[in-house]
């Protein structure tokens, strides 16, 4: 590649992480709507959740038509693929994340003249959740990989809450049968945020596949921190 | 490339069709195999899901690499690029199923000595999914658009179901709260199903893009059929 054709590569790859961003921001922009929808009890900000889920996916195809020029004109080698190839992992699973958002905005507009009242447990959930997936894009942004690290140590949390919130709300359900229908809506809630988080470490997954070039996907905690420091570096 | 080459990307392609599709097969097999669990109240099936479940994981390592390979040696163009691409993206999708097929098993697992009793409707859920799940794996093999939008066209049924499930479980639910456990599994698992779907919806659209080179994820069935026709083909 001459000079120019270099430097035109290395600005769609900064122009393709700006995008990566920008549809990061509206996934969480779009969690953290559908949250206070069901806190400030407000159908419109749950509407708006669902209208504007369509630009979510807008970014999804433009990555990916993005990532698919570049690789048939550019050939991309080493660092240059892996990146990439991360993007093209990264936009499936924001993709999916805006579709939970939406679920939430969904489901919180079932509530209708009955918005949920114990929704304490539900909010600490949404704040580690986004957490987590401010912490995966902020890997992905800088490459960091202490950032990928905590954000996958603290799925860890988000499991624990998710499964103290179930039985939290089996328990009203058994109490009195006419919180089943709300109950079930905030389940369904709960296992919504659950899944952004898992959607997040699968994120943060790849930016360490992007730095170092190693697979941490499938594997535990535990070695995916050994892979990182390089401990593990010979075995893979 | 020369003659040789040539041949070797062929068998290259090849070889990567042919693990997709033994991938697609183990999902297949885990999906029955734990409604089987279910059907049957057996518990050693839904461990054995549980299980084989790295099967599956350690295929889409291996796929990913392949295709990552393979970008990397042999800079695919034009419909090779895009069967890259499309692999590329069915695996994640593949791998979510057999998350999904293993979410069931525990599901299952959960009901203990109190195995679900009315589950014709749950079993109805299951048929339709699998067919679904068969349609997206053969468009993938024989790039059948035919295929792939019977698979798309399904999803209608699927939704209806699952809502129909969702009311079925409410009413026992409110009928009997000492059914709101076992009504909280069984819509874990339809839920699950429907998100099999999902899936296989993603895969047929992926190979309509890869057989014709246009888009269909996130437009109406219509809009797709229309592409897939030819009848839109001007305005993508």
């Amino acid at each position: 590649m001459n000079e120019h054709t270099v430097k035109r590569f290395e600005d769609e790859l900064s122009e393709l992480k700006a995008k990566v961003l920008a549809m990061g921001g509206l996934v969480e922009k779009a969690t953290k709507r559908s949250m206070n929808s069901l806190i400030k009890q407000d159908a419109k900000r749950a509407h708006k959740v669902i209208e504007r889920d369509h630009a979510i996916n807008a970014l999804e195809i433009e990555i990916d038509e993005m990532t698919r020029t570049m690789l048939a004109l550019r050939q991309p080698a080493a660092s240059d693929l892996r990146f990439v190839m991360t993007t093209i992992k990264v936009v499936t699973d924001l993709e999916r994340m805006g579709d939970l958002a939406e679920d939430i905005a969904e489901n919180m507009l079932k509530t209708g003249d009955h918005p949920l009242t114990q929704i304490s447990s539900l909010q600490s959930l949404s704040d580690l959740v986004l957490d987590q997936l401010k912490e995966a894009l902020d890997a992905f942004a800088k490459g960091d990989l202490d950032e990928a690290m905590t954000c996958i140590e603290n799925d860890k949390k988000v499991d624990e809450k998710f499964k103290s919130i179930q039985r939290e709300y089996l328990t009203y359900m058994m109490e009195d049968p006419r919180q089943i229908s709300a109950g079930l809506i905030a389940t369904n809630i709960a296992r919504d945020l659950e899944r952004i988080a898992d959607h997040a470490v699968n994120v943060a997954e790849m930016v360490i596949y992007m730095v170092k070039g190693h697979e941490v996907r499938h594997v535990d905690h535990e070695t995916a921190a050994a892979l990182v420091n390089g401990t593990l570096q010979d075995e893979t």
